[in-house]
């Protein structure tokens, strides 16, 4: 067996970094531990960036968009043309990542991988069209293996292009109508669980449509079954080709890419935490490199944080996608980087200790 | 019965523009309620603000110190000086508040009500020194009537100096050695739950630490029983006079003279809510303008938050007071703004709706 990139080793955190950070939190004019998880954020921050000095200050923002075959199947509550037409919206920006990416000083980076109503080409959005549409999963992988592979490269270039940028921070996000179903259906594969364990309402399905997007997972896994065992990264990715989607498999991508290269991820809501758990059954050395931005109101989202061991920064009920979750958490790193860089030690101010 | 300032009518929140922002936020390009909690505060903002484009750009952050007699029963994990030398610290620079003030573009105002070991005259700090510090209230009311209607007007006097600024909202702050033993009698008195539900660990107790915690407010509720009737404005304002402290009563009158001008709220964490719970409890025309910027860790703030009905922003294990939980919610509320206001509509965008 060749060793495909994704595969290859992370970069490595610097514990050093994390216990001199956790020794100046502990130096601080505040009492231990009372800055909760602006202390954890900072030290983790420390230990990623190799830093001292930890800061989020340059931020990286892709979205990746793409559509899905299975959308045929009635699963969402908005119509295929939304996601060629909220292409267009971030790129003139109109959209919620727009107005946030502005609002952190961020690179917003938007990709279209190809959607069915296609909007051509738009100034700030880069082109990578792989086809129209993924394959409906219930039917057939939704992927080739040829698709895959470009659809993971394209979030490794993206983070190609972070990087040259300087950013401190990359951020993924995705737009795609149905694709919770895909996400839902990766998770419930990656984790082992019945649909009716994760499936959620989506962008506003009612009981009804929950139970039809029910009914279509446990299709779809009826097909792609026994693919491979639960720890076989061969299996994750298999999984990820077959019941993912051109987004999903590009923040799969750019995770392990950016995990490879030593930049911070800040993880946004269900959909991109589903394609951060196929990037670390691929890669596990990726677990390290992420940070995550916000426990979602989508139903799925919990069992994969857990999954993940994960301890989001918010909890705001957020169930937009696009980044917006993580986005929305950047301000709060960026006060848990001030405070552990420029606030004063008990030493420096004069105040006596407990 | 002559009146009392605090107990004068609050301001009227408007309505028409709470349904106008939530028109606005269902025509926005996502689908409805998917930024949760952010489409939440833009709304109440817009309400309290009575205005088509909420904004907190410019935020007043005024810091109370003061000292309490009961810090003499050993209840905080630090010694009665570092009150006074926090202060001097606010005013450098050095504390968790100050360097938050600083990357918010907040105006911080310190005002020292009274400390033991006293800083003196410190630039940025303005003195209003009621006494060195409370009475011990295990052993009489921790303040005159006197000095309860000095701290409440001190707290007033902020709110006037915030609004002359062009404040868009108000957060109150605390600093006092011992002032969670304080929080938690009042809070008890208030909510006529057992110390041994509210007590935590405030700056760091162990098990021991908060044991002897309980018996000290045990035995304040005790001498101070039978104040009134829970729903009577006059008992909630002698319990506060009894059991609260300088500070905790400046943030009361803080939080009604803001209620009555009409400038909105953000409260931090357990002192500062409980101060709020007293100022709802004198007049409950107050609670509309109320926001919670987080839920801390401190033990008893949960059913403080309960009692108010409050949904606060973040949930990020703090436990520092100075206002730090209600600046750091901030960014978040500026977050909701600009999405409220410069996020495009459906039409706009042409985007199809579901």
């Amino acid at each position: 067996m060749t060793l495909h990139w994704p595969e290859a080793a992370c970069a490595a955190p610097d514990s050093n970094f994390a216990e001199a950070a956790r020794a100046r939190q502990g130096m601080l004019t505040k009492p231990p531990g009372s800055l909760g998880g602006l202390e954890a954020a900072a030290i983790q921050l420390a230990e990623l960036q190799h830093s001292a000095e930890p800061a989020v200050d340059r931020v990286w923002i892709s979205v990746f968009a793409g559509d899905h075959g299975v959308a045929a199947e009635g699963v969402s509550a908005f119509p295929q043309a939304v996601t060629g037409e909220m292409v267009r919206n971030f790129a003139t920006g109109g959209a919620a990542i727009s107005v946030l990416a502005r609002e952190l000083g961020a690179t917003l980076d938007v990709v279209n991988l190809g959607t069915v109503n296609d909007p051509g080409d738009i100034p700030g959005v880069t082109r990578r069209i792989i086809a129209p549409c993924t394959a409906n999963l219930c039917e057939a992988p939704a992927m080739t293996p040829e698709q895959l592979d470009v659809a993971l490269a394209a979030g490794a270039a993206s983070v190609a292009q972070a990087r040259a940028a300087g950013a401190q921070l990359f951020i993924g996000g995705e737009m795609g109508i149905a694709n919770t179903t895909a996400a839902t259906a990766l998770a419930c594969a990656l984790l082992r669980v019945a649909p009716i364990e994760l499936a959620g309402a989506g962008t506003g399905l009612d009981d009804a449509g929950i139970a039809r997007k029910v009914a279509v997972v446990e299709r779809a896994l009826a097909l792609h079954r026994d693919v491979g065992a639960m720890d076989d990264p061969a299996a994750s990715r298999e999984y990820l080709r077959r019941l993912g989607g051109f987004e999903i498999a590009a923040l799969t991508g750019a995770f392990v890419a950016a995990a490879q290269a030593g930049l911070p991820v800040l993880v946004d809501g269900f959909i991109t935490t589903a394609a951060a758990l196929a990037a670390v059954r691929i890669n596990p050395g990726a677990r390290a490199w992420l940070l995550f931005g916000h426990r979602s109101h989508e139903r799925g989202h919990g069992r994969l944080l857990e999954a993940l061991d994960a301890q989001p920064l918010l909890h705001l009920g957020l169930r937009l996608g696009e980044a917006s979750g993580a986005a929305t958490a950047v301000p709060v790193l960026r006060v848990a980087c001030a405070l552990h860089n420029r606030m004063a030690t008990f030493a420096q101010a004069g105040v006596s200790t407990a």
